[in-house]
Order: C-alpha cells, then sequence, then structure tokens
C-alpha cells in the first residue's frame, strides 16, 4: 500500500522535526546506540522531534522511495501475491445494507465522556453509551434512574480512556464492561444485557485514574485502576510546595460491588496497568522515578519501572490489618514502595507507557515510549523473584526488542506475534515473540516481521479477543491521535482516525479508515457470537434500574403498567403516566409554580425499537424511554404558562402528536 | 434487492398492524376512496396501523414474493441491467483508506442537541459541532467563549431538527448554518469557516421551534421558524384552561444579526416550512385546524393547510407600525390569521408535514402524512391569489399524487423527478412532477417511477443540492426512524437508520446502511468542491469567537502569544499561560480557596491539527485549545490542595507529561 505519509506532506511537520547529530542521538536517554538501530531500521536518515523545554527524542525517517518498510522475510514474489490479497481484504471491509456485522467494538468516547459500541469490520457506530457525561439525547444526568447511578452533584464530564470487558477464566464473559474517568477519578461500570452504565465509584486518596484492566482469573473479580498523579496525603491543602511528600496509588475495585477493595502506596507515576492469567499479579508501568513535577525534572533517570503488585500478599496484609486509612476514606492503604515485599519494582527504560499481557498467559510487555524498544518480562520470572530465587528484578525481561521510534501499545494474534504501534514512526510493527526471545538470548534472529504505515501517530492498539485466551488473529485496530488532511476540513479541530487492519494472513492489510470525535484511547474487539443472547433488545418489567421508581409507585398505589393518574403531597406532585404510540397516559395536568414534580412514564409499548420520549419544552428535560421502561424525573416548575411535553423518539404516523400540557399555575 | 421487510418479521409488527374493513378505509379522514387506492398500489391486503385512542391509520401491505414493487416503466429485461449495475453502485459508496468524501453532510444530531458532519459517500462521520448541548471534549458550555454563545444560564440541551445553509440567489454560499431547537424555542447559527457555532437566538412569544428554513432569494436574508405549539399569550399562567385563545406564530430572524425580524399569528399548529426561489413567499404546513388540544380532537376536521407568507406585505405592515409587541418584548408582531391580507390559506388533506420547494424555482409541495398524497402547489398561483386573480385558495394546487401510505416529506433531483418517504410503507416513492401534473389536469398517467423499501419508516429524505438551484440527482438519502433487527442488539435502545440511495440512474438503488445515535432528523448534501477553500484548518489569531478574551489580556498587559503569567486583582486570579507540545507555559499556580479563578489559555503550535486540551482533575471542567486559538475558562477554587491539569487532545510523544498543578490553599 501507499498511503500518504508525512514525508509527502511537508507543512505538516514544519517545526516538528529536525535533524539530530548522531552525538545527540547517542546521548538520548534509554537508547541503545544509534549505530546498530540505524542499520536495524534500514533507514537513510534519522530526524529528531524537539518538543519545548529541551527534550529530544529521535526521529526516524521514512523508507526511500522504492524500498519497503517491512524487513524480515518478504521475499518479491510473495509480494505480488499480497497485491491480490490486498483488493480482497479491502473489500472484507464492506458490510452491505442488511448484513450484520461479525464483532462488537467497544470504544472509549475519552473527554466525550462516553462509551461507543462499533460494529466491525464495517467500523459503523452503531450505539453511544453516556457515561461519564450528560447526554439529553436520552435524559442521563436528568432522569432520577440516571442520578442514582451518578450521585445528586455529579460532574458536567469525564475522560474514559480504558473500556474492558469482565473475565472468566481468561474469556470474556458478557457480564460487564468497565472503565476509567481520568478527568474525575472514577470508574464505571456498564451492565452488557441492557448496555447501560450501572455503578459509578469514586476512588479516594488519589488523583487521576488512567491505566485501568480487570482480574482474568479465576473471574473479574477486582477491577485494577491506576492513579497517576501524585498529590499529598491526605490532599487538604497541606504540603502543597512539598512535592517530595506526594504519592499515588494502585487501586483494586471490587467488579461485583463496585466497592473499594484496597489500595498500594508506590514510588513513581503509575500510568498504565494489565494482569496475568492466573490471578496471581498485576503489573503497571511507572514513570517519573524522579518523584519530579515538571517535564525537565521527569527526564533525568536513565530508567524508570515496571511495578508488579503480588496480589496474595496484598489481600493477606489487609487481612492481618497491616494497613492504614486516609482522612475520611475507609479503603485499606498498604505501602507498597521500594522495599515492600507486596511489590516488585522491574527496570525498563525511561518512561514506559502500555502494559500488555500476551495471550499464551507467559508474558507481560512494557511499551518503550521514549525507547525504541519493547521490554518483554516473564511472570514466571515474577515468581521467582517473590519465592526469592531471582536476584536482580531486571532478570524478568526476557526480551527487548528494537521497533522503531515511540512505542506506545502492544496487542497480540494469538499466533505468537506481536503488533506494537510505533507514535512518532506513525507506524505498526509487527514481530514474533519467539524471535525476539532467541534474539535477547544471543542468537540473532529477524525477528520483525512487517511495519505498516498507519495515518498518523498511533497510540493504542487493539486485535480481535487479543487480552483473552481467545485471541483469534484477525483484526487490529489503530487508534491515531492525527488525521490531519486525511479527511474533508471541518474547521480547525480535526477527528481523530481510527483504521481497520487484516492480520489474517502473513501480511497486515490495511482495510478502512474511520473518523472518530474526541478522543478515542481504547477499544476492546468480541465476536458477535460470543454474545449471542446476552443483549437485551428490550426492557424486562423488573429490572432493578428503575426498580427504585416501581417501589416509590407502588407506596402511591400506583400501578406503572396501566395508571395514568396525579398524586399531591403537600407541594410535591407525582405525575404518573404510561406511553403508547402515539399517546401519553394524560393529554394535561395542573400543578402551581414552585411545586416540586415528578414525572414517571412507562413505556407500555411490546414492540422491540419503540422507544418514546418525554421532554418538556422550554423546560430543559428530556428523557428516553424504551418498551417497558419506567423513566422519571424531578424538578421545580418555576415558570408559569402552558408548557407542552412531547414524544422526542419517533414512534407511530401520529408521532407529532404525541403531546400533552403541563398547566403551571401563576 | 430484497431487503428484509416488516413482513418477514412478524413479531416486529404484532400489536402494531390489523386488517382494517373497506368501510372503515373508506371513512378515514383524507383517504381518496378506497377502492381506487387499492388498484393503483397494486396489494392484496389492505392493513392498519391502530393507534391508541382510537386513531385508526390505512397501512398497506408489501407487495407480494415475486411482484416488483415498483410500477411506472420498468421493463423486465431493464431488470437486468439494473442488476449489472447494482454491484456496481453499492461500489460507489466505498471510499478508500486515505481518500476524500466527495460531499459534505450536515446532519441534525435531533434531542442530542449536537449537529453532525458526515463525508458522503463514504457515510462516515466526520465532527460533532455541539451547539445546544454541553460537551465536554471541547467545553462547549464551560468555556468563557461558548458560554458568551449560549449565555450564563443556558439549558443543558436542546433538540435540533432542521440544519440548512445560507444561500445567495439559490445556491449554498459557505457562509453559515442554521438550525432550530425544538425543546428551547431557539434558533442557533454555525459559522462555516471555523464550523463553531457563534449564535444562538431565544425566540420570543411562542413554543417550540419546529421548521426552519432559509431564505433564498436575493440571499440569507431571513431564516424562517415555525413555532408549533399554541399556548396562551403572554404565556404568564392566564387563560390556561381556555385553549380558545391559545396561537402560535410563523418568526422571521435576521441572518446577518441573529436578530428578530417580526413574527406573524397564525391560524393551526405550524410544522415545516420552506420558500421561494424568487424571495417573495415562505410557505408552511399548518395542521390541527380545529385547534384541540388532543389527538382526537384535532383529527376532526377533512382538511388542514398549507399557509403562505406574503414577505413584502408583512414588511410593510411592519413599516406602517400595523403591529403589536407582546410582553416584554418588542419583536412587532402582525395578525396573518383568516381574513389577513398577509397569508393565504390552501386548504390540503388533513396534517400536512414535510413542505419542499422544487427546484425549478416552480412549485411546492406539501406531503400528506394521513392522506397518501402530496398536494403540489404553484408559486405562481400564489401571485394570482395575492393580485386577486384566484377565486379559491385551493386552486393554487396543481397536482396531487397518490403515493402510498405515509407521505412526509419530498426531495428532487433536478431532472423533474421528486422523492417521497412513505412512513408506513417504509417506502421511498419516485415521481415524475409533470406527469402528476398532467394526470391532475384529467390526462392519465403513471407518474410513479419506483417504490424502494428502506428500512424503517422513514421520516425526512434529502438529495445533494436538492433545496437549491443546483440540484444535481446524485444522491439521497433517507433518515429512517427505526432499525429494528438491522444491526447487532444494543440495548433496549435501538439506533435510527440513514440510509444511502443513488439516484443517478433510472432506477434508485440502496447502497449503504449507516446507524446513528438520537435521533437525525434532516440533513443537507453538499459537493465538497463547492466549499473548498472556505473551511479554514486553523484559527486566525483576531478571530471574533476569542475576541473579547483577547481584550481582556489587552487591559491586564498580557501578550497571549507569548506571555504566561499570574495577575490577581482582589480574589480574581487570572491565569494566563501559552501551550505548546508538550508543555504549558506554567508548570503551577497557586491561589486561595475561595477566589474565582480565570483561566486563559493560548495555542501557540502552529500546525494543523494540533489540538491541546487543557483538563483540570476533579474541577470538572475541560476544553479545548487548537492551533492559534484563545479559550478561558472561569470557576471557583473550592476544593483545596493539589490539583493537576492535563492535556487532554493527544500532541506529542511526551503529551502524558504535558501537565501542571493548581496549588489550592485552604
Amino acid at each position: 500500500m501507499s498511503d500518504k505519509t508525512n514525508d509527502q506532506n511537508p507543512e505538516q511537520n514544519a517545526g516538528q522535526i529536525r535533524a539530530l547529530t548522531e552525538d545527540e542521538v547517542a546521548s538520548l536517554p534509554g537508547q541503545p546506540g544509534s549505530a546498530s538501530r540505524r542499520n536495524f531500521m534500514k533507514v537513510s536518515a534519522l530526524a529528531g522531534l524537539a518538543g519545548a523545554g529541551g527534550v529530544l527524542l529521535a526521529g526516524c525517517g521514512r523508507a526511500a522511495p522504492g524500498e519497503h518498510a517491512a524487513t524480515g522475510k518478504a521475499h518479491a514474489d510473495e509480494h505480488e501475491k499480497h497485491a491480490d490479497d490486498h483488493e480482497k481484504k479491502l473489500e472484507s471491509h464492506e458490510v452491505a445494507p442488511g448484513k450484520l456485522d461479525e464483532y462488537y467494538g467497544f470504544w472509549s468516547g475519552g473527554q466525550s465522556g462516553e462509551m461507543r459500541i462499533v460494529g466491525l469490520p464495517s467500523f459503523r457506530e452503531l450505539m453511544r453509551i453516556p457515561v461519564f457525561n450528560t447526554d439529553f439525547a436520552v435524559g442521563w444526568g436528568i432522569t432520577n434512574e440516571s442520578k442514582r447511578v451518578l450521585g445528586e452533584k455529579f460532574p458536567r464530564g469525564g475522560d474514559l480512556h480504558h473500556p474492558h470487558m469482565s473475565q472468566t477464566g481468561g474469556h470474556y464473559d458478557g457480564r460487564y464492561l468497565f472503565m476509567n474517568d481520568k478527568a474525575g477519578t472514577r470508574v464505571a461500570r456498564i451492565r452488557c444485557d441492557v448496555m447501560r452504565c450501572d455503578k459509578i465509584t469514586k476512588i479516594p486518596n488519589v488523583q487521576a485514574i488512567h491505566g485501568m484492566r480487570v482480574q482474568r482469573e479465576p473471574r473479574t473479580g477486582y477491577v485494577f485502576a491506576n492513579a497517576e498523579f501524585r498529590i499529598p496525603s491526605p490532599n487538604d491543602g497541606r504540603d502543597l510546595d512539598d512535592p517530595k511528600k506526594y504519592q499515588t496509588m494502585f487501586s483494586a475495585i471490587d467488579g461485583d460491588t463496585m466497592e473499594m477493595a484496597w489500595q498500594v502506596i508506590v514510588d513513581g507515576n503509575l500510568d498504565n496497568t494489565d494482569c496475568d492469567y492466573e490471578g496471581k499479579y498485576a503489573a503497571s508501568t511507572c514513570y517519573n522515578s524522579e518523584g519530579a513535577v515538571d517535564l525537565a525534572g521527569m527526564m533525568q533517570s536513565e530508567r524508570d519501572w515496571v511495578v508488579v503488585f503480588n496480589i496474595a500478599r496484598i489481600e493477606a496484609a489487609v487481612k492481618a490489618g497491616k494497613f492504614k486509612t486516609i482522612g475520611t476514606s475507609k479503603v485499606p492503604v498498604v505501602d507498597g514502595r521500594h522495599g515492600s515485599d507486596l511489590t516488585m519494582y522491574i527496570p525498563v527504560p525511561k518512561s514506559p507507557h502500555g502494559l500488555n499481557a500476551s495471550p499464551d498467559g507467559k508474558y507481560f510487555a512494557a511499551n518503550g515510549k521514549l525507547s525504541p524498544t519493547v521490554s518483554l518480562m516473564a511472570w514466571s520470572k515474577v515468581d521467582d523473584y517473590f519465592a526469592g530465587k531471582l536476584k536482580d528484578p531486571r532478570d524478568a525481561v526476557v526480551a527487548e526488542p528494537q521497533l522503531g521510534l515511540g512505542p506506545l501499545h502492544t496487542a497480540y494474534d494469538g499466533r505468537g506475534n506481536a503488533y506494537t504501534t510505533l507514535f512518532i514512526d506513525s507506524q505498526m510493527a509487527k514481530w514474533n515473540i519467539q524471535d525476539a526471545i532467541d534474539d535477547y538470548a544471543g542468537k540473532k534472529t529477524n525477528y520483525l516481521r512487517q511495519k505498516l504505515d498507519v495515518a498518523y501517530q498511533p497510540g493504542h492498539n487493539h486485535t480481535s479477543l487479543g487480552e483473552t485466551r481467545d485471541a483469534d488473529g484477525k483484526w487490529l485496530v489503530s487508534l491515531n491521535k492525527f488525521s490531519k488532511d486525511r479527511f474533508l476540513a471541518t474547521g480547525p479541530l480535526h477527528p481523530d482516525l481510527d483504521q481497520l487492519i487484516d492480520i489474517s494472513g502473513d501480511q497486515m492489510v490495511l482495510v478502512a479508515d474511520e473518523p472518530v470525535y474526541s478522543e478515542p484511547h481504547d477499544a476492546v474487539i468480541i465476536p458477535a457470537k460470543m454474545l449471542a443472547g446476552k443483549i437485551k433488545r428490550k426492557w424486562e418489567r423488573n429490572d432493578p434500574f428503575f426498580a427504585e421508581t416501581v417501589a416509590q409507585a407502588k407506596k402511591h398505589g400506583v400501578t406503572l403498567e396501566s395508571d395514568s393518574k396525579v398524586i399531591r403531597e403537600g407541594n410535591k406532585v407525582f405525575v404518573y403516566m404510561t406511553s403508547s404510540a402515539p399517546k401519553y397516559g394524560l393529554d394535561s395536568f395542573k400543578v402551581k409554580k414552585g411545586d416540586e414534580v415528578t414525572i414517571v412514564v412507562t413505556n407500555v409499548d411490546t414492540i422491540e425499537d419503540l422507544s418514546h420520549g418525554f421532554c418538556l419544552t422550554d423546560y430543559d428535560l428530556n428523557m428516553e424511554i424504551s418498551p417497558q421502561e419506567t423513566s422519571s424525573v424531578t424538578f421545580v416548575a418555576d415558570k408559569p404558562g402552558v408548557h407542552w411535553y412531547y414524544c422526542t423518539f419517533f414512534c407511530h404516523a401520529l408521532h407529532l402528536e404525541m403531546r400533552g400540557r403541563m398547566l403551571v399555575e401563576a
């Protein structure tokens, strides 16, 4: 394939790239030596990405015209065959009208605060699930039912990074999706049966939940969450100017109850996390070993760490009462800083980023970011360390392949290959795990299989089922941060760009570009057949999501499925009504100015997809009521006059006429 | 094509469809007689859509298996040729990675409150533009700049239905997009150069802006807006129980200033609107001639109206002072009810819905909704009426083709054909305008060219350039309200379903299904080349969107492009900083608990697509700052401690490290 690359687009790079001298390159922290690297990369020039503050990163030019960027065992005749395959694979992305996608993608919505359901391979966005946001379309943050999840005083937004599905025995189990909020220091859960968020937990004692994963064995179980920023403890105004007293923590949340289980104080800043396939360990990349509070300060050391958490030991310490609590929080906090027997600090090159466990259960990779390498570690060596049999934590590293500039995240195909995003190079590097291990052991190998240009600056990537035992090696997505001129102009803000890559053959083939709204960080890809029958297309009347509203109606002697009536208790007015296309149970109701009004609407339609809405004009409220659902909203009737309510989800040829009047007496 | 139809999906229709007797059908309001209709439709069975409240609509069965739904001049051998074309056209939807779309689609986001930019033919959503919503991703509703547009006390959401681009001489001119908010009775404007909303106008004296269009000649000029719901005047608590005193109005807004121009009181409820190609008239569908406040009451009359507004006469009346004002509003209000010489009421079958002017400048169509017909009227007859030369307003009707059940909206191809959505039949009907006129004049013709199944229940449709003189007859979209089982399950709420139809040949060919979030109502489709060079990819420093913030900085002696400093004025603290990947101009700043803090960030990066974000952890604020933009936010520092701010738009390999500390002294 011949994508438009940065090189063809000189204006894009103006001011960003400059050539580095060999000395400069050699002096970069964590660089394994410029000469061998240049040879390895088979490129003719080195360029530098100069950031403010004097921090320099080596940048690597594209392959010269006619020179294929892939190294490894690609041969000329294979290339011809691949050209033929390429056309076929491009078509494999197309899902004809009326046909279903084969995979679900569950996609981060980033600072939009939502989660997205995407169909693959078509890349069509099937649904938005509001989580850390207010969504007027469905009434998220407006209905009483959603406020019970969000809390009465909920933030306007959040920064959702990492959605992951609950697992049992290392397989997706279709129960829940979990996700973090970096902006609001929260973790949320979506029920997969109704695809609605049912729990949000504010994580105490820390700031900015970033990396987040779920326990694989025996099941989820724990949700592991990294707090990234170091703060005073408690963060009540003390120690503002004494960064040496700042700290952060690793948190475990009980995925069944969404209650906090325990927290572990660490050195450094926590970035991404993952866990093993045996239920013994979680591991996090950990940067800023300097404990600095500015960029220059964070760039002093040669190395940072991967920190491994020994779950059984932490649980035992908590059980034994070897913990403290902080401020008003009752969460047990243990000390996992250097010297603790609860943790293991594995030195890796400076500022590691992604942390990815391989689906064979053997390894976990820390992606180099500022180093062109990925550090691959073996869980068995972690066993050895905690058993006192590993002298140097660094000996847990079993491979450290050199891949290119800006390795951020690694995904797996279940066939022994790994795929690493290269942020600076704007490429996806495919490499063979065993070959990389052999190479590290001294046997020279060509572990690099292929490099594929992506557009542009990839962050996370993800393979279908690649974070489970079922990795199927079919699809890879590259979640790119820049789209530059790859789409029609949309104004100064550009979309991000997700790309779909077919990895079913020997070579990666790019099959689709999809523009996306700010800002997908991560995604998971799950075959639709694995979730078949688990996702409901209608509500059941006894669903817990609106059980509290049903209980309140019962107290009022109201049968929601048939009654439409108004009940007054002092200045509180409860308005119960059914909705059935194209009519609400009440054509009008009357209240007094200043009344606190609760409107409860029950959709008695039984036909799939026949959702109703309830929107009250000039009262700033709207809610969705899907078939067999009850939704409610409470507000103060502070504006006198006639205010019409109307149905916002098209339901019938007379949908436009589906409305009624709230009469507010002055 | 053989789509999955309702008929193959019996569960979907359970409870919705029942057979009607012939007597029932004949007695339906607005029905032209069941026998001829059955013959016309060439179908074997009639079914009824029974709504609550006893309202019955005739439903029309699908064509029997083997019987082609299209009538008109389709021949067997043509069909074979079409089968070959079909495959090619399916591919025409595909836009390969790296290739640009040929058309912009500007799409309503319905009750999500946003507008969407869509690329066609790929159907990819390129960008969301927040308008009547709060958007944490970019800080809409959070920044001071957006609050200047929204107002300090803005609603959480809105219900955006109809986006239309400004025109000059009947051609799109790339200046503005205008759109209505039904929930909040507002009209908004988006600047096309930066694709950002810059003005929102609350429409006084009325409730629920629904139909909205722009003046074509000589230019936009006016934005015409229908208020749908009838309310007391003023709506302050008086006349709650006296619906006879309720009324609604047609509004004209000055598109250049977004100030109100004038309003016209009408009979009935206003639905959709459009205007002519000469700058003389606007016309609106108008239902509920009964002035009822419930569904049964609205169904009594045989006919409702299209009301035509004589713009010159209204302007003259206003100029002559023949108007009143209502309450505190200063907007001139004229009386256009029956008997006024400012308006013309054209009787059409019950509850007409869409109103669509043809691109040849000659006609305007009212879509029957409850009648299987579209009423086509001639602007020349309107001239005659206002000149006293037309005896009966009904004589303005020049054609009334019978198309099928539930005609809602009509689009045009510029080749003399019209395309009408049939909500109940779930079909798109293509018909020839001249043939329909000839038929109405008594010459029997086969004006119906083709019927295409769509999935399911289409509302609006739109053709490329079809609302301008430049209608190019290439693409038609059908915006369908139900998707039922056409996508993977997403929980009880289903996506809507937009479909792309190639109309470049004799036959319509469905080429793509796209799921969409609640709820697109309408869209416009414009060739990218028509907007080439009009949409900026970076901000200019003198942009008016942030001019007030720049002026404030100037007063403080701050040069935004280079200064990073803190200025205190009593308990007000102004924090100015630059952002340049991967650094903010300030690593930290200190305030006191209770201070009102204004943070002003200027992105000094000049590279396209290098947006920064500013997110303040646990302070619920985030904003986008795109290249060369200044964004600001004001809040009270009510929580003591260290609060990190960080960049939310990936900008650099060290993006994660791009952050600083707000130190809040207790």
